[in-house]
């Protein structure tokens, strides 16, 4: 059986010495190992990807042998858990909903809510449970407030924010702390906010992209995970860049999500450590 | 023997068919065609590669044939003269030369002209004339009039900015209106300004860029003509995106210089026509 | 209302300016257009994207004005009739599907028919009609005839085959003939023929593909339409080159049916001629 | 001072732990770490970046610590000795020397040998010897000889194929095992051997590339290491394909050099491991 340990601590020396130590003394065979020191962090990042039965002694050993802060994860290779949040646009939602039903993602989907009713049928067709909670009437506190309720009686490992065209409450980014990813469609830090599409058009540029990232309290701020880019030429105006820019979210959300389900995805401050 | 007409008006209805069928008329032969209507701008633009012998019949025609606003330029297969300003940095002119020296771009470099005597040896081992113009003790005025007399003996078409580090007056940009390329080591409109490695850097991307674009008086704001990106990881500080980013630069510089010298490249006001 | 008129014919001069000519004569105005002469074949090739109302008298007198052999076609923006083949990978299959889904695609997709009963629940969640034809205890030919029936009653403007896992019979190749387009699994010409993730994997290449092309008689070898790559290392072995290498499939698949329903594709002999 | 240290041996369990433990004990910190195990082949690769001062000592105890194969180098800072050898295209060779000139790569190109006169100028304008070592006259194996005896004079640790057009002789392959990274003008394995750019035309694909690989005594066999495509279209004859592939070769050759000048290169076989 396969386990992905997951380390972040501050840096010091020997780091590396410690850990697959301690797992060649624990029979676990490392198959794969990737490792990031951030110099001028001095954080210390580590995936081993182990054979054999981890033990709780295992675990409750690495941790005392390393620094007070570290964060030891053990990742049994089940499914991570995902809702999915949605509000018309159905190419980055049916992107995923599709994948996993290729079984080409290490994730299992365990509902799609929406603020307007059209993906509904998209998502029964995969056999997801939908909910629509309409925004309107509502405040931004009270609507979140019915979507995060929604939400935690899920207990998702992730959020997936698949085009949810809904600026979110601090309220509820904290209640979800480092789980939302989010798909924003330009190319970030170029064209941050609404119609990033037209104003890549206006400027004239010849590459469009999109972003998937991790969300915090600053619009389209949040650690990078994933980008990439595509491109344009005179001949696109701000429709025809919106449609070909579709496949890339669709491709850079997928991306994003299968990167967490891997764990092979650590936030570090205002950046990720992506191992691939 | 074979020219490129180049055709950019105002728009209306049977450009094409006017300008081909005078084409037709005087036995000149249509081996490639490229048309752009801009709908927006009401414009249109048209490149058109014909072989036989083009009389100056031929253009006064078909100057009357079009609307009044029409520019009309026929090319002669002849290289396209080109000065180089540079200042310290190797790769971009360094990368033009070698182009040139292989026969692969349809330029002429006259000259190179640097602020600092640093890349003479380089200019000279291509067998290009080096002048070396040193902006200390001078204003900004001065050091522009001195380059830009130099440049003005050469009667250049274009004059390509690879890596100069200076920022152009606004009296300069109009001594060479529409005639200079300059490269930008970010992917723009991300990282306007200095030191965008190090802006990539702290947000954290995950993809690095170049944009070639004509330079007109708002800094890095000029119609873009080609920009290109590679992929970067967690692992690449600020120097590390700089080393990797020079090859997108010199990449995308040498494309710029040689869309211009086949004549693929329009300006359409904040804009470039490009055809590939 | 917009219309496409695609053009093939022996090349000769003064083509386009007859063409466009006529188009002048006849109200209909140029938004768009593209040509290409192959001068090794001397055939000429044109889409010419109008506005406007062309009648029959057009055409035939377009028709009556070009060489005998021209091939001349107007295409109404209704979407293109397509039949995907499949077998029991969902990717393809799946990405055409939500595409369609999207209404990303020109394309109207009248059914699907597989081999085998497993994708029954995909196409149904689109709500396309889904039809088994099992090859068990059928000769090739008495197969290949039941599934072309099936496929002559929809009458198609073309077939695609979205990981079809059969060797297709003369027969049916003739019988839908220009009309086939199916996706192969790698980076053609390399890799022909079974498994070509497992030679790709043997060859330790460093990066892998996918290609559509017609389908003629010889076993990947119809005129290619569409390729794309993605980078692979030493650590992806053949069974992650396989599940890395369905996005390009799914990528490449569903461009080569876009360029089609654009009426932006033309045979050319053993190749293609794409307008972009 | 930093230092890598490459290790290869039969892969066992706990070989992460031992290395990473004796650097901890010789007070060498770990800055960057790679590892790969082939569990097909059993093989482990191990790249390692160490500051300290690593000892005789503990080289001698890391290799009696590990499996009789190892193969363990330490590798100091210095620059990577190359000869190249060339005929008469100047872009492969041109890069290579320009990116020296630029000190983009850790490399020390010592001289450039040729069969023709023609790129002694190039050499020498970036101060480089240059030998000219005609074919004429000569037998294979008497070329190859005296080439051979230029190079070993050198002693360098790598030989640069910049398209030297010459089919070697199973001697000098052997003379500098491992050491020869030639750059083919295609896709491998796509299009072996002559005109590749021609089988291409003829084929009618949609990209091209250019593989770097080891050199071994089949013909375009040897274990690749860097592979890169770009686009073509219908209107790229084969002539436009080889100058746009000229880029390509240019940038996979440099590349090729650069991750064997950085220590990230293994060969395993008849494939590569390459360390990003």
């Amino acid at each position: 059986m396969s386990y992905i340990l997951t380390t972040q601590c501050s840096d010091e020396i020997g780091l590396i010495a410690k850990i697959t130590s301690l797992c060649h003394e624990h029979n676990l065979n490392i198959v794969r190992n990737n490792e990031f020191v951030d110099r001028e962090g001095k954080r210390f990042f580590m995936r081993t990807e182990v054979t054999g039965s981890p033990t709780s002694l295992f675990l409750s050993q690495l941790q005392s042998n390393l620094p007070d802060d570290a964060q030891v994860k053990l990742h049994s290779p089940t499914k991570v858990k995902v809702v999915l949040l949605a509000t018309k646009e159905a190419h980055c939602l049916g992107g995923v909903l599709l994948k996993q039903y290729e079984n080409a993602l290490n994730i299992e989907i365990q509902a799609v809510i929406a603020n307007y009713p059209d993906l509904k049928p998209l998502a029964e067709a995969f056999n997801v449970p939908f909910h629509c909670v309409s925004h309107e009437g509502l405040s931004r506190t009270e609507h979140d407030q019915q979507v995060g309720d929604l939400i935690a009686n899920y207990q998702p490992d992730l959020v997936g924010l698949a085009k949810y065209m809904r600026i979110l409450s601090p309220e509820f980014v904290a209640r979800f702390k480092d789980k939302i990813i989010n798909i924003h469609h330009s190319f970030l830090p170029a064209f941050i906010g609404a119609k990033p599409y037209h104003q890549a058009f206006e400027r004239g540029v010849k590459i469009i992209g999109a972003t998937a990232h991790f969300v915090n309290n600053e619009l389209d701020e949040g650690p990078i995970i994933v980008q990439d880019v595509t491109q344009v030429t005179h001949a696109n105006n701000a429709e025809a860049m919106a449609k070909i820019g579709k496949d890339i979210e669709k491709t850079v959300f997928c991306k994003a999500l299968q990167l967490a389900s891997e764990h092979k995805l650590f936030i570090n401050g205002t950046k990720t450590v992506v191992f691939k």
